[in-house]
């Protein structure tokens, strides 16, 4: 018995959802006795529907794949929130199982489609909303359910991973980067949303809503992207042992959950610093597995296209095998998260400054008046002739103290040249 | 409804096990509906169960728990090949299902033990079998099947990891860096099964049997250990810009598919390259989804532990569910092994050679008798002042052509003053 499968969206991980199912249909047959046919495909344009040979069964209109009782499972890969919400829900209320990898969708309005799902029996995975093909919801949502997730962290967008390591390496300015990844198809036209940090806080409000089986939506994702990191501070990173990357972290304490994505300075001996160009890798620490890392590619056709598929073929067995024991939602906990400014890390900053006696330690007082003490500080390369570039590492500090320094500097007199950097470091 | 546990062994991994169940039993019942319960412990010692409260339910003899019908499921770490299996075995014909950690097992009987399971309709669990705590097997049964994997590789054994890490940063001999890891704790009494690569010879078993659906066993392994590596060798390599790895491969090509175990020298840009201590990482490589990396702690008892109970958790949530179409043997097809003097891959050779005019000569000569086509040669330090050792590193070569190198170069008169030296090399 065929196992059919409704199609919406044929974009880049839907036209490689296809391909890969020309090339390996039969190998499912035999592997997994798995019969599966796309039986309808929908999608605003019809190009690549008649170029892979589905000309037959397409449509333009969602509701024919809704509608149609002998679909089993509906992949929806056309991304956004609204139309993907109406066709996901629908294909739950309908009785199909749903395969997305829409991460926006899933970080905004999760709770509403695992309520659906369970509602009408049915199952619905998104392996492919995080880190590409990397498996990794998969792993946490099953062979990681014996731990407590202290953290989980990573590089979950290729897009400034690509750019970070291009102004890292070539020693060239955010704008140079961009351009190259827009040449290259890594960057949109209006990169926004992975250049500001949106995408990567998506990915980590799923992640960490599994790990720490607490409901985390979009909008409790502190997010600060790379726009404003200039090569002065990437290669001040690096004479201290450090590289910039754009982390996007949930962590567990004793006081609830941290998350977050911004620019972080981490050491270059940590195997996340290793992770370059458009790959991703997904950091896990778990009281009993201890340190574990998932690495792999992040974006691109085929990667996407094997998590689509490989959930396309876990719910096929399930459809098959008639087993309606699905792992669905996990948050069972609602542990408090904790505001940014209660966050205690350390930070690097860099502040402009006029070169003239007396603003050293007028800075260093107001440091000392907010209780934030210093690790390192050095002086820098001159700009100009009147200012000089002070950076300082601090030690453990809360962000609400940081900010008020950061302030409190820009307010001293005559001291100020320029817009001061900040950098949250993880050790 | 509980689900009821009977465990055989109470070693390293056992204990673990019996930790984390007392730390997490309420959070596996709250987040998974899964109450979990130790009903029976058999070891041959009952200093652990007492020690940890499970007197009153422990037993000598395993067929307490065989015989139990109440029991729902069996978790097997012993290890060994014999005894392991009669309990397994009779644990899957009394339909319990079974989770075990044994690699050794799971390597040379793992087909029987399919069939047992898939007759008496129960799972086989063994996820802690390969990487310890590393989610391997669970991916590649699952969100990686819809790749084609060309290849599988990785360092599989922490204690020779750990060894080569010491021998290549601190310059210390093999003996030295076994006995370092014998004090550790790292490395057994009789450290056979690890520094002659038979325990990663089975776990590249099971991950080749897995990826490319082709029953691989033990004996089909290819396995040489670390025990000839010098440090005149590793330290050759590094100027080369290569470290040195015991790599477990599995690779698919054309004619068949390779498995093999042996010292590998792989470019230190390599992901594979930072794996350090006692940590493990599994490289696949699908059609699909490119290159990815699984990492983290190959060993100790929590990361062994972890896996052990995830698969516990998950075969529970079959249990509970009354789930019966469960992911068994995936071998489906039958590719040929290729014989090792088949292989071809690049070689590092280096002779002790009597350090006279002409026998560079006469090696190259026996070099191209054999269409072995070098891409490098090198003379190293003087052991002392009549011998030199010679370097080469070849082009792809064919296995058998380089063995009968060897043989002839070793059959030259008045050339050979040592042991050559062979290390595959991977790029």
């Amino acid at each position: 018995m065929a196992v059919s499968v409704g199609l919406v969206g044929t974009g880049t991980v839907g036209r490689g959802f296809l391909e890969i199912l020309a090339k390996h249909h039969d190998d499912f047959l035999r592997h997994y006795h798995i019969d599966l046919q796309v039986t309808r495909v929908c999608s605003r344009r019809n190009d690549v529907a008649c170029e892979l040979g589905f000309s037959n069964v397409f449509t333009y209109d969602f509701h024919d794949i809704l509608n149609d009782t002998s679909i089993d499972l509906v992949v929806e890969l056309i991304g956004g929130v609204d139309d993907a919400f109406d066709i996901i829900a629908g294909a739950l209320q309908a009785g199909k199982s749903v395969v997305t990898a829409n991460k926006a969708l899933m970080a905004q309005r999760g709770k509403e489609l695992f309520a659906l799902a369970h509602e009408h029996k049915v199952e619905l995975a998104f392996e492919a909303s995080v880190g590409g093909g990397i498996p990794i919801i998969g792993p946490m949502k099953h062979a990681l359910i014996s731990n407590e997730i202290s953290c989980v962290m990573g590089i979950v967008n290729g897009t400034t991973n690509f750019m970070l390591t291009c102004m890292a390496e070539q020693n060239l300015s955010y704008d140079q980067a961009l351009q190259i990844a827009q040449q290259k198809g890594y960057a949109e036209a209006d990169p926004s949303a992975d250049v500001d940090g949106l995408d990567a806080a998506a990915k980590i409000a799923i992640l960490s809503s599994i790990a720490f089986n607490t409901r985390i939506t979009l909008s409790d994702v502190y997010a600060q992207g790379i726009r404003a990191l200039t090569p002065l501070d990437l290669e001040a990173a690096r004479d201290m042992g450090y590289c910039v990357k754009l982390l996007a972290i949930g962590r567990r304490s004793e006081a609830g959950i941290e998350v977050r994505v911004h620019p972080t300075m981490i050491p270059r001996s940590h195997a996340l610093a290793s992770v370059k160009g458009v790959y991703n890798a997904v950091y896990v620490v778990g009281d009993a597995v201890g340190d574990l890392m998932f690495y792999g590619e992040g974006a691109g056709s085929g990667a996407a296209a094997s998590a689509v598929m490989g959930d396309v073929l876990e719910c096929a067995r399930h459809i098959q095998g008639n087993v309606r024991s699905f792992v669905g939602c996990t948050c069972s906990d609602t542990l408090p998260i904790i505001a940014m400014s209660q966050l205690e890390t350390k930070y690097y900053l860099r502040f402009p400054v006029v070169d003239s006696p007396g603003v050293l330690a007028s800075m260093a007082s107001v440091f000392a008046q907010h209780n934030v003490s210093i690790y390192s500080v050095v002086q820098r390369g001159k700009k100009d002739k009147d200012t000089v570039e002070v950076v300082y590492v601090t030690h453990q500090a809360r962000e609400q103290d940081i900010m008020a320094v950061v302030e409190e500097v820009a307010a001293l007199p005559d001291c100020l040249r320029g817009t001061p950097a900040l950098i949250r470091v993880e050790d």
